[in-house]
């Protein structure tokens, strides 16, 4: 293999692996503090003698979404995971987006795997394992996994079992900063023992949900996530640490959410169901920010025009923008077939949801709500151990960076 | 001097001469093209040993708020120019923005001149240079001037006279690539003589909006500046390079314009001037652009709502988003004063303007209209002939990259 071409993008052979990171709603605002305080030595090494710079997210600012384009280097309107839902108008029933069918472009990992490279993939939520193991061939030494179902992984499934005991770690809980640091555990187990060349470690953002970047609780994740990045770099890899998404506070002083329940307010207007929000944040893990965030699509049932929709929500006043699907997918690079008649992004420190009745808080359990999704969390880091080539420097100057450029960063980027 | 304080951001005592090139209109595309041909040598060698990145412009991507973004270091919020003109409701008269009294925070300049620095300000366009010299003691051996008026100058206006005879170049055409270069040629001139402590120097987009970077005299322009930029380099100092905004080009396949003739569209709906749209890029150098751009303003003379002006203006496809003043001045960091009542922001490839028999399209001759002020063109090259310190390192990792953190950069970021 010379250059390997996956969505049109090329890939050569990696000079040693390249492990890419992705810290679930990594927000610049925790490494801003703990570097200006010296607490990360390791990120700061890489910081000094790599590359390090803010790279934009995939809007939705959603773990989905930014995965995929992360996985598969190119953006939503390509690889078509617009969310974790979206609704099919024949049946009117949200479909949940996780089904590797749904994903339309090639893995990175599954494109290197059938050129012969042995690859890694370990997530920390088992929702995005399928679609990231798309199309990989699990016979040949390659492996694919979840932290969140680490104590059930077959050889036919994940290409690796007794991951507890070969990792030498306990089950971590779902709701744990044990599920990412699991991940990593895991990772460099594998590193050290089989040298992929290319490894992709998809943490959670649990803790990010919970702990604003003051807290010692978000400091202690971070130091031992830097620990862990330290063991890693020093296996002789690229290593590269991005985001899928950042991270904001959108709660009220008296520590309610800061919430606007747009169904309600479109059901009062236009009629009961006449509208159908979804809230593309849901999935199974919604107890740390109770399915709520800062992008909502909204359909109508025929009965409400979109200019009609746009010009009630646009006059709302936690909305930034509404914007029709024609619209949303040229500006935000969508997939058109997945999109929704009106994209509500709400504005700074505020998250939208459907109706009051159907979002459970009680997992908030008295914390303040840190959510994301609005093009206020779209600024995600993006660090490399090593320092860029020539060619890759002269990239930097003349494209914005993007998260879904740190495997061809990685890879094709250093010397 | 230790630490002074301009705008709330510290600058220390610089090392070296430090010199910011604001090259107007210097879409990333034309550096992508010229440095993947390795056309341009010496900025090559400045992203090679240097730092090079792509920064956000400031909304609007237009050239008076950009400027007074970088020689204040302060987003449009702060100093207030946000464009070329402003519209006075009291009398219903476009204002100019270029008055210096206008300028609602201190430059740069004037900040290092009090603290006993030398400083040098020379712009290709007059419009610019009141506002950028202003508070500037030029008694002192403070310099301040434009190309467009090189051969007026005088001691008391701009701390220097018969200018063409220094710099040994004939005046330069008011449209003409010749205004840029002179610019340059009097700052390598300068900084030999006499060593300023900081310097601007800002660029026209005179070659930017006629010629894509296909074109030959695009390229020729580009490779005379890299030769300058190598001059002023090679006199040790701290060389940073930028851009005001970027440049998209917006006529159709037949050569003409796209253009939204928003002021026709208003008038037949509302009755005619009950809305009044501003362009902003508009100001005495039209002749390149026929002042159209991708961003307009719109005032309602009292009988339309808000509401009703962003319902009609949203449903025209040529038009991404239109705002209301409160979501303009919180979404883009807008002065609110002297904001209208609703902010359009055209979509790619597209530009805003009044009425048809109000602009003069005659200076395009023929050319394809390329013209800025959207989002589209709001990334920028940034550029620095040295690395940057660990500190800035870090903070490249951790904030976006703004045009208006180059002095900062050049000046505390660089060792």
């Amino acid at each position: 293999m010379s250059l390997l071409a996956i969505n049109h993008i090329h890939y050569r052979r990696p000079l040693r692996p390249c492990v890419a990171v992705c810290i679930d709603g990594s927000d610049p605002s925790y490494l801003a503090r703990y570097l200006s305080r010296g607490e990360l030595p390791n990120i700061a090494r890489f910081i000094r003698e790599g590359f390090a710079g803010t790279a934009q997210s995939s809007v939705p600012a959603f773990t989905c979404p930014n995965n995929m384009s992360i996985i598969t280097g190119v953006p939503v309107s390509q690889h078509g995971i617009s969310g974790n839902y979206y609704l099919d108008t024949k049946t009117w029933e949200p479909v949940v987006m996780t089904d590797p069918k749904l994903l339309m472009a090639q893995t990175i990992l599954s494109g290197f795997a059938d050129a012969g490279a042995r690859v890694v993939s370990i997530t920390a939520k088992d929702k995005l394992r399928r679609q990231l193991q798309k199309d990989l061939d699990l016979t040949r030494g390659n492996i694919s996994f979840s932290a969140e179902f680490a104590d059930q992984c077959t050889i036919e499934e994940n290409g690796i079992d007794n991951v507890l005991t070969y990792v030498g770690e306990p089950q971590p809980g779902k709701y744990s900063e044990a599920l990412s640091l699991f991940v990593l555990q895991a990772g460099l187990k594998l590193l050290r023992d089989r040298r992929p060349e290319v490894m992709y470690l998809s943490l959670t953002d649990f803790v990010q949900h919970r702990y604003a970047p003051e807290a010692p609780e978000a400091l202690s994740f971070y130091q031992k996530l830097d620990a862990l990045f330290g063991l890693l770099a020093a296996e002789d890899i690229n290593l590269g640490l991005t985001a899928d998404h950042g991270m904001s506070d959108m709660s009220l002083d008296n520590l309610e959410p800061h919430v606007l329940w747009l169904q309600d307010i479109l059901d009062a207007k236009f009629g009961k169901g006449e509208a159908v929000v979804i809230c593309p944040i849901t999935d199974a893990f919604v107890a740390h920010h109770g399915a709520l965030g800062g992008l909502v699509r909204v359909w109508s049932k025929g009965s409400i025009s979109t200019a009609q929709l746009i010009e009630t929500i646009s006059a709302l006043p936690e909305v930034d923008i509404a914007v029709d699907k024609e619209r949303a997918v040229r500006m935000f690079e969508l997939y058109p077939d997945r999109e929704a008649d009106v994209v509500v992004l709400a504005k700074e420190h505020v998250c939208i949801g459907t109706s009051r009745s159907k979002h459970d808080l009680k997992g908030l359990s008295g914390h303040r709500l840190r959510s994301h999704g609005s093009l206020h969390e779209m600024e995600v880091p993006f660090i490399l151990n090593r320092p860029l080539n020539d060619a890759y420097k002269e990239r930097a100057a003349a494209e914005a960076l993007r998260n879904r450029h740190i495997f061809d960063y990685l890879i094709n980027g250093t010397n």
